[in-house]
């Protein structure tokens, strides 16, 4: 018996050498590259590495737009660097709005936990898919196109989202158009928007320029 | 102003025939390849193609195991297909199992939807990493490994779980060594269990050989 | 020496079946699967199938944005199909723009042929990155975010740009937001703009809802 | 003449910077990231690092299953590092064994050395495929699945396995199961094992709990 | 006991749709595309679709070069459709070569079977790396590069080579140059090689132009 | 007000830590990866980390060969690092060649710039695909295939080159048979060419043994 033992811990020692290709925890205080981040030490690898808490209550939803998003990509999930999934809770009060977006390196796919939520998105061919979803309908949206989702009825609706990369990415629109310092007249000349529009959503989210 | 639109309309032109790029919905009628199904017609593309309803309710978990999968993949979700990510919902009554399993090509993420689940799973390097999971706690699985999921408490749980593949596959253990026609002598040479246990769970799972 | 002859036939012979892991000329008439299109018989591919012709001479600007874009991606140019490369010209009659756009699927690299180009993108993490660029100058955009070209001189300016896939995808904003029937209450709600300036602009655009 | 020398030195010149781009020998004392271990530097590579010994000889099957896998993996032979390619000899004496296992990322191809191998795999919808194997057969074993070999003859048996996997994985069944210190109720819940057949292989395979 | 025979067979059903993740056995008569080609009906499969026999017997090399090839590629055995790997068996008679070729789309591990062969490849920085190799060695050749293999000793030699790609490519630099009808000119231009050792060439090899 | 501020704020929050994911400006002093070379802070990345100038002058040509390549690829250029991409310029004096080459780990795609460009490709089934090109004509040459430009007019010529890899290797046929220290005799066992004329050219690229 001690045999089969002994053979096995062979075969155990070598797979010992094969723990990174099971999984690679992120060490996030060294520099990523192109696949992700560097492995920490194999050894050093815990259960909770592979476990994230946090995404059972609700965001904070007393804002204007009445919506809250909280990720759990890798940056808050080492666990799920080189794995190739994420996942988010997305809140919305009623009347709450997650704004036009893209994940620049995404596909998302999004179940409803409760509420009504009308959700959609633009293909490059310029079709519009628009779906109001209820409690347990799931709906897709494929990577880099914009999407929305808003809360379609009258009381609090909330979703689970996940991506194919552990860090998909986001691109919220008028972040990306108002809330830098991208110069006023650039904004205008590639969106049609007139000077007013764009210097008033400046001022509201933060805009330079 | 005609002539925007029209300088617009030569942009959609040629993006007309990208639309291939951003989705390709499944025509499971056809053969697939190793990448997936051939796509539908782009414009026969409906807003429903991309909604699949049906992960609301619980699936039917009056049997021994007590426990119910119920999946949205490609097969049953064509518009999954080519965009690397699907969806299932899991029910556990109390004492409910999701027995050891793999899904040879994919990574798995779990979001606990209610009651509590003692999953886990064993590493190439034989480490064992088993978490008891509560509502809103998410873990996630590495491609290729053994893993399970049980209802560790004594209401039903549920969760639902995203793949980073539109067919993740899925590889029952008992199912795989006691369900089908794989000699009796394969499996206790290959396992190393005794004659009396294979055949006694080749009588419950419907195996022969 | 019949026989070194014999013997590479034979090797080609082998070889001759490998025809299409080199390149798989697009069968644009049969529907594509999410890796692209099948290819056409390899006995009937020609020089011809791997040369495009048609980017030498500038697009039509006259229109009010004063700009032309032409593509060659696979929908123009099959040969390109499962390369994982495509390419366009750009135009850009003085004042030109080509508004803010997103490609779904693909880097891009620009390259200016004449003239003085105006270039940015927007990043996840909104960073704006603009760029005056001239004669020979180099710039790349990586993939899914926002981004524009205008001609930043008195003159007529160019640029070829490439991707690295065969079907980059494109969505430009103005016309997803506004060329389209996008509910406006939706797009309200999504972009922050008022109702005036939606339905200012799918006037324009030829958006309806 | 030495202006073609200074010509191609100066292409020369840019490709040495491409080193990196055709090997990345290992660096195995650096943390590996998700595609694989940083490269060492390239003027330090050596041919050696393109070349393994060691596989000529067989392994020592005097254990009780009478078999023994001798890898190539990049924990040994660093060369191999994101090239996508490893290899392993694997011996069985009469009555020997390669227990179930499944390689969680990458796929096998076995080529007999010489002997009468019977070797077999299930897939995910269950159909079992076992054939024996004689010398100089080959038999591919898709990523992911349970799969095992044994000695189908009267005499040592080997043969030669490749994996498009620099690091494949290993996961060894009755390892997983009974060698670790996974809770024997669970091991109970999730394979239907009745407690005592648990028991005794933990016994044997070193597990606990 | 029914009814975890019930529960299993309801999983089975979804996975029975999941076969073609698990491999895709080709279609040889239907055309390809970019990943491979399209997968015969799951339910048509057997064993023998990932069985190949043939590598055991040596290929002749009564010919003057005194080499064979013998390739279990995706053509010869469509198994490896989608599977990510190939082999081939390799004899060289003493003085036999297998001439400098490349496969433009796969990396090459190659195990001596016995006799001594000598082989190398050169990097795109112009290294070159040669070894003399014995029974049981095993050398890699990163994807792309000019290699080569010789029988260095005075005895036959063979090998066993697998691919990370089920139709690797094969361009024989000779047959390339000599072997087809490319214009001795552009030959000359492109090679620095003279008329006569051109046409020579192009003599034995069946070239034309 | 502030409150949509506020809300947009903590998206911000989380995408600031997904700045990788949009792009990896390489640290060209750290070791590569088989993916690319780690990333520099993203706070310190700057514009000009994507932009490169310097291809819109013409190449040195006064060489025997009356050819000049300039590359951007990610030695030259960081920003290319991990998306998917590169360029070059090329320019061929009346007269000039870019002699037979293959890029191992990339396809290619070619505008020409001005004047009258010969160029041609190999396929692993031996087809010949040559071409001339003249301005604004496009040619696309696929991965690790022999290929070669010339110049077939009476006029300078240039042309963009475009890459599907920050890093495509190059590797000239000439400078890899005579280049470096590759013995003479490998030479001609391996490519039939004889022994003066080995020599011969070895003497004019500056290769030994």
């Amino acid at each position: 018996m001690l045999q089969i033992l002994f053979f096995f811990a062979l075969l155990f020692t070598f797979s010992k050498n094969a723990a990174a290709i099971d999984f690679c925890v992120a060490n996030l205080k060294r520099p990523a590259g192109p696949a992700g981040y560097p492995c920490i030490t194999p050894t050093k690898v815990r259960t909770n590495d592979f476990v994230f808490t946090g995404l059972g209550v609700a965001g904070n939803t007393t804002n204007l737009i009445k919506a809250a998003v909280t990720p759990s990509f890798v940056a808050q999930f080492p666990g799920l660097n080189g794995l190739g999934l994420s996942i988010a809770r997305l809140d919305l009060a009623p009347g709450g709005v997650v704004p036009m977006h893209t994940h620049p390196a995404a596909s998302e796919i999004l179940y409803v936990l409760h509420g009504k939520i009308t959700a959609g998105f633009i293909s490059s061919a310029n079709s519009v898919y628009v779906k109001t979803l209820f409690k347990g309908d799931v709906m897709v949206f494929p990577q880099g196109l914009l999407h929305f989702q808003t809360n379609g009825g009258g009381k609090p609706a909330s979703a689970v989202v996940s991506f194919n990369n552990p860090d998909p990415g986001l691109q919220i629109l008028d972040f990306a158009l108002f809330g830098n310092n991208l110069a006023s007249s650039l904004v205008e000349q590639t969106t049609f928007l007139d000077d007013a529009t764009v210097k008033k959503l400046k001022g509201i989210l933060g805009g330079t320029g």
